[in-house]
């Protein structure tokens, strides 16, 4: 079983409209909603690759009562909380393809609901092959949370990887995660450095044991005790990239989970966050364009000095 | 007992951001929410005052399973559907206090589902001492749908009130409603004349026993078979004008069912939609003010020839 974390669960509400104009009124023109925030995007993804997926974090409110009744193909192990759990709205302009998006704040989480979580969490854990952290924290989990569940994952001899940013990031890395995936913005805020050849390699120092960054279409750049990568897709390709980072997520730790080496779960993740940008629905991938990507992603070492 | 109609049933979501910036990502810094759709709006107020009130119309999914757990004060007789009850999301700009809507459509309603709808009304206006017909219409309504519906409190001898717009109001005005209540564009609309006191008696002819039209912060124009009045507030006033026309329309069906004259209706209306702009809370009435303000709204009679 690989378990994910998401803290911040939120249903992902998406409109379209005809042209956003601030201060005047919209008719929506078409309404989606599914289970958001990261973590529960990676299990999506797992669970289709046909992994064994177990889903915790916090739900609560009528929000989290349709995340949970939304929620396919995953075991629901995620805590309820009394608090409200959070909407995002993404407006699609149908006119220019753009979107602006609305995030509510998530519920405020007390010290009693994080207690209880940390109860059920250790004991997922326990029967974890891999575990992922990932997305925001609601109002109230202290900042220092991922760095804790960072290492009871380690005590337990349980793979981990970190997909966060700022604050909560800077302090899981230095627990020590597995793995961490910043995209190119939050690898440059936990080091300073915008040169991501250099930014990885300093992100190692301060306690990933591999960090694979994610360059958008440039695909991703991997620093691991075992080497140094780039893996790329064969082509710039147009698409929707919302979710492309989530499943570069679960490509990681698909592979990780089967003991693949290195080049081969970059492949797998650089082929499911290109096949998710090429899907018509945001953050599914296409499946027949997976499976011919897989033969088509370049990997190449990196041997320039640290 | 008053009966409320709202056959668009809907989620009033309010979102503030600290401004907004198409094709940006928003922290929604403040949430609030709460059933909406005219009728439901009609009701709270009612029952603001002391009335019974029933309220009926549509709704399904998990949007209407929200708007049911947040209704108060009154006895729930909405219907169910198969598809979703409509969510609206305001977006409050914090910096200028600009809004910009987004509306769903509503759920698609079947014809198996508006016959039902049909039954249930027919034996709540046996019981009800007025009605009120609020709103647009969902998907799958005909669009006479309220010229049926004021036949059948007519056919009843229940005074019906009308509150709706464009091709719905036309159709239901000619069943002959006791008031119809258009704002001054709702009006032009079905008459042709942007001049409220010429429109006002046009829409008469159509079939409506009385038409009061509300003209913002100029307070109302009212035509009726007992004479015609102008009502206003004793000044202009600040505030958010959202849902002062429905606190109007509960402020003529109060005072109708307490079998009050017209001027006393018109006060009663005004007072109410200013106390509403009043009100911190957009569609709330401030307490206070709508009994200081019962003294002090004039009333004037009409002498023009139509």
């Amino acid at each position: 079983m690989i378990l994910t974390v998401t803290l911040n669960a939120a249903l992902d509400i998406t409109y379209r409209v005809p042209a956003l104009r601030p201060h005047a009124a919209h008719r929506v023109t078409d309404v989606t909603e599914r289970p958001g925030g990261k973590g529960l995007n990676v299990g999506r993804v797992l669970a289709a690759l046909g992994h064994d997926v177990t889903v915790t974090g916090f739900v609560g409110g009528g929000t989290g009562r349709l995340i949970r009744e939304r929620l396919t193909g995953v075991e629901d192990a995620l805590v309820p909380v009394a608090g409200p759990s959070r909407r995002t709205v993404a407006v699609v302009d149908a006119r220019t393809g753009d979107t602006t998006q609305l995030n509510e704040p998530g519920p405020l989480v007390t010290a009693a609901e994080w207690a209880a979580f940390l109860g059920v969490y250790g004991e997922l854990v326990a029967g974890a092959e891999a575990v992922a952290l990932c997305g925001s924290l609601p109002p109230g989990v202290p900042v220092g949370a991922y760095a804790g569940l960072v290492r009871t994952a380690r005590a337990a001899g349980v793979p981990v990887l970190l997909d966060t940013s700022g604050e909560p990031l800077r302090r899981g890395v230095a627990a020590r995660p597995d793995i961490i995936k910043p995209n190119s913005d939050e690898l440059a805020e936990l080091t300073g450095s915008h040169e991501p050849l250099k930014a990885t390699q300093d992100a190692r120092r301060r306690g990933a044991r591999a960090v694979v960054a994610s360059l958008g279409a440039e695909g991703l750049v991997a620093a691991t005790d075992e080497g140094r990568w780039r893996a790329a897709p064969p082509a710039r390709l147009r698409g929707n990239p919302t979710g492309a980072g989530d499943s570069a997520s679960a490509g990681l730790l698909s592979a990780l989970a089967e003991g693949l080496p290195w080049p081969a779960r970059l492949t797998r993740a650089v082929a499911l966050a290109t096949a998710t940008v090429l899907s018509p629905t945001a953050g599914d991938f296409d499946r027949t364009s997976y499976e011919e990507l897989l033969g088509r992603v370049g990997v190449t070492t990196e041997v320039t000095a640290a």
